[in-house]
């Protein structure tokens, strides 16, 4: 059994050695590893490994698909601090990837990582046969695309602009809860998910697993939301309290620090119910959620 | 049998029925469509299409993976025409994506796009089998990425601003075929070799096919730089000049427009030659490069 520190130095070893270097042009290749590489939780990767051990696969089948869900939470990154976008100087306490490597460059990295992603995962992952494989891709590019993660990109980025006008017809609270889904808690879906099929769950144990992500995706997105007001710069990372400045549509905004705390709490004690009602425990799962809430300090 | 004009109505339409309308958040999906669905030669369907005949097969087993690449190639339009990339206010005759949907949507709808296109290849070839389906995502995710067509792009950024002083310790002739290489002859590879595999075809007939998809792209790609110096907006549907303009690197500004025409002239005789080797015949990749040459009048 592996600890949340040892899931971390092997996945970062991983992501070291899947993303090449001087290879031909260097920079696009440079940029891409930057931005994955940067000290993180890998929240997603571990709970993909998690999900395979859960319904009794090996981890170490997983370990590809893990990695490949890290870089495209990075391109999201990437992407998402661009300065038509969110326009962020500092990620994880680094310059963001534009800033560094410059805007075409960044859009670039991030389009180059969402087709490495899952060609890692078509090399490095053969033996799971073609039939788990192509899985894996439907569930990549579900959660990847227009459906998934960018479809609460989109409803975001409308948000800011008017969201105490219903837009889309949706009343602030359904909005809040579209966006949260998407932008946050399919990418956590991805991960259980795709661990579990890669340990050869059935129809019902992916349908609790897909549960369990929803449920610590809007949790951890509530936390998030939290920070952004609670927290400092060198805390995060990242340029905080930007939401409130803005007047943008978050958890906090709607409902209010405390109301915020309670939910999360609610939340929380539900995963771990659903967590301890599988066949396998994860303590590592156990420990994730811990993290959450000290994190926020309830 | 089918001409050049029955490809074109089959592949719009099927482009248009798989961009769905009306699904929640309409601006990313009405964005994509928008690009993908602007008139154009849909060279590389086609191509796609004719691979597979030229190997034994039907073509519609490749119709999905045909529009894929389209899709694809819409992406890379998208992106490309951003203001921190070519900065392009016209594409096909009409204002550009961003410029119709904004920045922000416009890097949303081609990252939406690039896992979209395969989405579309795994949910409407099943009848390919896992085998078949796993080799098309590997020539996806290749020639997609920052081994291909990225690459390329990548390249040509660079390329912009100091070619004359041999960057990536490359002389400009030789950064030239890279980027033609990556930037163009990449998606004509995908194509050809796509529409062969799905018809069954073995190595020393992908070979043949991917050299064909080289000399085929390169050929395009001389053409669209002698046509940047010679035609018009009206006739193009862009901006035109931009690169003699700019002093960009292209095959016009390093050899002069009569060795491009000689060039191509001699590429496309290769071309034809290699066409009639295979052992069942293509008129409509005939009449493709018949169009090139009348193109640019030679």
């Amino acid at each position: 059994m592996k600890s949340i520190e040892e899931y971390i130095e092997l996945i970062n070893k991983k992501l070291d050695e899947y993303i090449p270097e001087n290879i031909f042009p260097e920079d696009i290749f440079k940029a891409m590893k930057y931005t994955v590489t940067l000290p993180g939780k890998r929240l997603r990767p571990i709970m993909c490994l998690e999900a395979c051990k859960i319904f009794g696969g090996d981890y170490e089948m997983a370990l590809p698909t893990a990695c490949a869900i890290e870089m495209l939470h990075a391109q999201t990154l990437i992407h998402d601090d661009l300065p038509c976008m969110d326009n962020d100087d500092f990620r994880r306490g680094r310059p963001t990837n534009h800033k560094v490597f410059g805007e075409a460059n960044a859009v670039l990295a991030g389009d180059a990582l969402l087709s490495f992603a899952p060609q890692i995962i078509l090399k490095y992952s053969k033996d799971l046969g073609p039939e788990i494989l192509i899985k894996i891709m439907e569930e990549y590019t579900r959660y990847a695309g227009a459906y998934g993660v960018i479809a609460g990109q989109v409803a975001d980025i409308e948000a800011e602009k008017n969201w105490k006008n219903n837009i889309f017809g949706l009343k602030p609270e359904e909005l809040l809860s579209f966006i949260h889904t998407h932008k946050t808690a399919d990418l956590f879906k991805l991960s259980l998910r795709s661990g579990a099929i890669i340990a050869g769950a059935d129809e019902e144990e992916l349908n609790k697993i897909t549960e369990l992500g929803e449920k610590l995706g809007i949790a951890f997105q509530i936390s998030d939301d939290i920070l952004d007001e609670t927290s400092t710069f060198e805390e995060m990372g990242k340029t905080l309290g930007k939401d409130k400045n803005s007047d943008k549509l978050t958890y906090v905004t709607l409902y209010g620090i405390d109301e915020a705390k309670n939910k999360l709490s609610c939340i929380l004690a539900e995963c771990c119910v659903m967590i301890s009602g599988f066949e396998r425990k994860s303590a590592v799962l156990i420990e994730i959620i811990e993290g959450i809430k000290k994190r926020v300090g309830i």
